[in-house]
C-alpha cells in the first residue's frame, strides 16, 4: 500500500449533493448545474461572513431535500472554509446540530471532509454523513489579501475567489449512485514559494505528488480514468501539473486531458485572471457537473483531486513559504 | 447507537506519545511528566509562530523515538492548532513530509485527531499515525485577545493559553499499551454566550453533551470510569459542568469526581487566573500525565474529553456569539 492510500471496500456513496453560488457565479461555465444561485453575495444577512453560513446552510439543506433525510438523521458534519478559526462552518455545526469534524485543508478541505466521511461510513458508524466546504468572496478576499474596496490591482496569475458553497451526503455503498472507491491524503509540500497572488504554481506540485502516488497505490494509469479533475489551480498552475507529471514519466497525450475546475470556471473572462480559487470551487464543481456526469454514465472513473494553499495573511506578512497540499478521492459509477 | 458516538472493536492503541512545554510550564503541576520544558519559549526561533511549529515538531520526533519509529514509516498525521489557518501544522506536515489532516476543533483539536487516527487504523489505512495538537501563549494570546506587550488587565474568569505540545503515536491494537475503545464527536453547542475572557462557562455545556451522549451510546454511567477528565474548563467551567451534569440525573458524589486539565494545570498560582487552556493543554496533560496512570494501571479507564470553543477574534469584533464543542475518547488499559 502506498503512503496516504486509502481504499474503500464497501464502496460508500454519494446518495446526494446541494451547490449554491454567489450572484457572479451565474457567470460560470458550471452555473446551469448548479442547485441555486444567490442574487445576494451575502444571501440577505447583514455580514459576509453570516452570508458565508447561510449559503452553506443551503447547500446542506439541498442535499438532504434530495435524499428525503432530516437534519436529525444526519450522523455527522465534516465542514470548513478559508475563514479564520473557520468560522462560518462552526456556526454551520451549530445551527444543524449534526455531532461535527472540523477540517481545514485550505481549498482541498471538501475532499479531506468527504474522506472522513467515507472513513466513518465504511466503519458503519456513520449512515449519512454531510460534508463539504465553502468560500465567500468578499470575506476571503479582505482576509488574505486586500478589502475589496480597495481595489488593489493583482497581477494576471492572481486568481478570483468563488462564491459558493458544495456539500456532498455520504451513505453505505448501494446501487445507481457514485460510490468512493479509494481516496489520497495530501502531503504538505513546500518548494519556497512566496507570492501569494501566484497560488497555481504553489499548488501544483502537491497534486503532482497525490496523483502520482495515488496511481502508484493502485497500480492505474491516468488512461484508466475517465476523468481527472483538479480544484483550483487555474490558467497558470494546470500547465505546472501537466508538465510535472510528463517528467513523472506519464504519456502527454493523458496529462493533456487533465482538467481543472478553477480554470474553467469562468470561462475566458479575464476579469477573473488566471481563474476560480476557494474552497467552495472544487467543491461546487465536483459536488455539481462531475457527479451529474457520473450519475448520468459519462463517466465512469473520476479522480477528483482538490488543491490547497495553507499559507495565512500572517505568514505572507512574516515572507514565509506557503506549503500546499492535494486530497483526491476516486469516484466511480457501475 | 446514539448520535457520534463511534466503536473501535480492534481498539488501536496508543503506543507512544511527546509531550513539550514552553518555560512557564515548569511551574504546571503536570510539568514532571512532560518529555521536555523548554527554556525559550520560542524554542529558539526568530518568531512565535516558528518556535510553535518547532515544539510540536519536537513532541511528534520524541513519540516516534520512544516507538522506534521512523517519520517515513508514519503513515497519517493529525495536526491543528489555533493560530489563524493553523500554519503551525501545515508547516510541521511539510517538515515531517507525511500524509496530513489539517483538524480544527479548537482546543478539542488533539481528541478529534486522535479519532480520525483511530479510523484510519481500524479500517487498516494506517500502520502509525500520530494525532496531536500545540498552542504557543504568545502567538495566540495576540491573535485572538490583546498583544502580550500591552499588559491588558484581564478577568478572573479569563485563561492563560499554555504553551505546550502532545502528539499520540496511535498504532493497531497490542497488548501492554492503552487502547481506544470508543470515541464520541462533539457538537457544535451554541448558548449564546459572547465572552472571550469567560470561555469555561461557553464550553461546558458542550462537555455535558458530549459526555452525556457517551454514556448513553455506551450503556455506561460515570462510575464504570476511574477517571474522566475535561480539556480546559478551568476553575470556573468545571464546576458549570458539574451543575450541568447533575441536572441530566448523574450521582453528585461520581460528578464531583470529573477532573479538569485546564483547571490543575498552574495549580493555585493566581497569576493564570481561572486557569490553563489552549489546544496544548489538553494535549499534553492528556498524553503526559493521563496516559502514563493508563500505562501505569492506576486507571483502567479513562474519559478524556477536549474542550474547544470555537470563537474567532473576528466573530468577537462582530458581537457574536461563541459555538463550543467538546469531542470524547474512552481509553481502556488492560
Amino acid at each position: 500500500m502506498d503512503q496516504g492510500v486509502i481504499y474503500f471496500p464497501s464502496k460508500p456513496s454519494i446518495i446526494a449533493s446541494g451547490v449554491v453560488g454567489g450572484p457572479l457565479e451565474k457567470k460560470s461555465v458550471f452555473a446551469a448545474d448548479f442547485d441555486l444561485l444567490l442574487d445576494d453575495e451575502r444571501a440577505e444577512e447583514k455580514s459576509n461572513e453570516k452570508g458565508h453560513k447561510q449559503m452553506a446552510l443551503q447547500a446542506c439543506q439541498i442535499a438532504l431535500e434530495k435524499a428525503n433525510i432530516k437534519e436529525r438523521d444526519v450522523d455527522f458534519l465534516m465542514s470548513g472554509d478559508l475563514v479564520n478559526q473557520m468560522t462560518p462552518s462552526n456556526f454551520l455545526a451549530s445551527t444543524l446540530g449534526i455531532p461535527y469534524f472540523g477540517l481545514y485543508s485550505a481549498c482541498a478541505t471538501s475532499i479531506s471532509g468527504a474522506i472522513v466521511a467515507a472513513l466513518l461510513t465504511e466503519l458503519g458508524a456513520s449512515k449519512y454523513a454531510l460534508a463539504g466546504a465553502a468560500s465567500q468572496h468578499n470575506s476571503i478576499e479582505r482576509q488574505f489579501r486586500y478589502p475589496v474596496e480597495y481595489g488593489g490591482q493583482k497581477p494576471g496569475t492572481a486568481q478570483w475567489t468563488v462564491t459558493a458553497a458544495g456539500y456532498a451526503l455520504i451513505a453505505k455503498g448501494q446501487m445507481n449512485s457514485p460510490v468512493i472507491e479509494a481516496a489520497t491524503v495530501g502531503k504538505s509540500i513546500d518548494l519556497q514559494q512566496t507570492d501569494p497572488f501566484h497560488m497555481g504554481a504553489a499548488m501544483a506540485p502537491a497534486a503532482c505528488d497525490t496523483i502520482t502516488r495515488h496511481l502508484k497505490g493502485r497500480g492505474q494509469s491516468l488512461s484508466d480514468y475517465d476523468l481527472i479533475i483538479t480544484g483550483d489551480l487555474a490558467k497558470v498552475g494546470l500547465p505546472i501539473l501537466q508538465e510535472c507529471l510528463i517528467k513523472e514519466g506519464m504519456a502527454q497525450q493523458d496529462v493533456m486531458k487533465i482538467r481543472d475546475a478553477g480554470a474553467e470556471f469562468y470561462g475566458d473572462d479575464q476579469t477573473f485572471l488566471a481563474g476560480a480559487s476557494g474552497a467552495g470551487c472544487s467543491a461546487s464543481v465536483f459536488f455539481s457537473t462531475i457527479l451529474k456526469g457520473l450519475n448520468e454514465k459519462k463517466y465512469e472513473r473520476v479522480l477528483a483531486v482538490a488543491t490547497g494553499a495553507l499559507l495565512s495573511p500572517l505568514t505572507v506578512q512574516q515572507n514565509e513559504s506557503i506549503p500546499c497540499t492535494a486530497h483526491a478521492i476516486e469516484i466511480s459509477m457501475k
